[in-house]
């Protein structure tokens, strides 16, 4: 199996994908199952799905396919984390709080531990457990725990600032939700989740 | 200007990004800006962000670039909609009030305008101004309101059933926040927000 940081962002996103559709197959479908059958029930590209499912799994075998057994266990373990990564999360609006009571990220290998924020109402309450700290707590916290992931869910205006106070808390992954490009030191990388930026896409389909 | 639909879900991403960066710019700045300085501000491939540029305005010039104001004026064009699309959001969990939550959907055309839920407890609740009402009532309302822009944030396996219904209300494109690949009929299109399946390739950094 290849390793996941040379795997690209669009495959990893389709990954669970494959999973769930292979898990919902019955028990008394074949042993085996061929890239093209599942590119056909997700509807998407034959090429692309027979090159993903070559990354993860060396099971495939030509005119047969793989074990679906194998197929789900290869793809559990490249999408499935052996270690659990603790995160911390600084911005508890909606959308902070929608990630803190989201409780399947553990099966991406992450567990958010901890909230931050400024505005003096949010802070010693628990959102699902998890405690909402003044971010002036956030060196201090990562450090102690060992955290290098950091979940920005700020408005725009505040997210650079959120962005370098983790890059000085030892933060070395960050997934930002701000709409708004983050500038960060080599060693650090970010992955963006602009929710919305893509709707003008789907608009255009309405016209 | 192209039509938002000839334009990719990628490309389309990144507008917000470019708008965001040039209203930022102080009234002090140069009158033209080049393909070149955005990408090397918000640290893009150079080559892509001229594609991109090129996509959304005709106004550059060789060694001179783009006139800010008009490049701006282009972009809000291309990004925002004309007409704001109404639209239905089903699932009001905690990441669908934080959707309806969310006013700024707005620039990119969308309004949400009405929520449904099939849970007792939820029905008949407002949040932010929206009325939360049962799924029965989707047909009806979607019709009287002309309504054809869909919002999915329930769980996955209600995901495919939400789906369905919804194309027989009427709605041709559909946004999915559930971990699900739908299967819909020729005519109605699908803008996947899998918030999370992205997150494998992140940890794999942390390693």
């Amino acid at each position: 199996m290849n390793e996941k940081n040379t795997i690209s962002v669009a495959t990893m996103k389709r990954l669970p994908l494959y999973l769930s559709y292979l898990q919902s197959l019955s028990p008394d479908a074949p042993v085996n199952i061929s890239a093209t059958s599942i590119a056909a029930a997700l509807k998407l590209n034959e090429v692309q799905v027979r090159k993903d499912l070559a990354l993860v799994s060396s099971g495939g075998r030509p005119k047969i396919g793989y074990k679906t057994v194998e197929l789900i266990a290869d793809l559990e373990s490249c999408i499935g984390s052996e270690v659990l990564h603790e995160a911390v999360l600084v911005g508890t609006g909606n959308l902070g709080k929608a990630l803190l009571n989201y409780n399947d990220f553990g099966r991406y290998g992450v567990h958010i531990a901890i909230a931050f924020d400024q505005n003096p109402e949010n802070i010693g309450n628990c959102v699902n457990g998890k405690e909402i700290l003044p971010c002036e707590q956030m060196p201090q916290v990562c450090a102690q725990r060992g955290i290098r992931l950091g979940i920005i869910s700020v408005p725009q205006g505040a997210a650079q600032a959120v962005c370098d106070e983790m890059v000085k808390s030892g933060i070395t992954a960050i997934w930002n939700f701000a709409h708004v490009k983050l500038i960060v030191p080599p060693g650090v990388v970010v992955l963006d989740e602009h929710i919305g930026t893509s709707l003008p896409w789907l608009v255009g389909h309405l016209s």
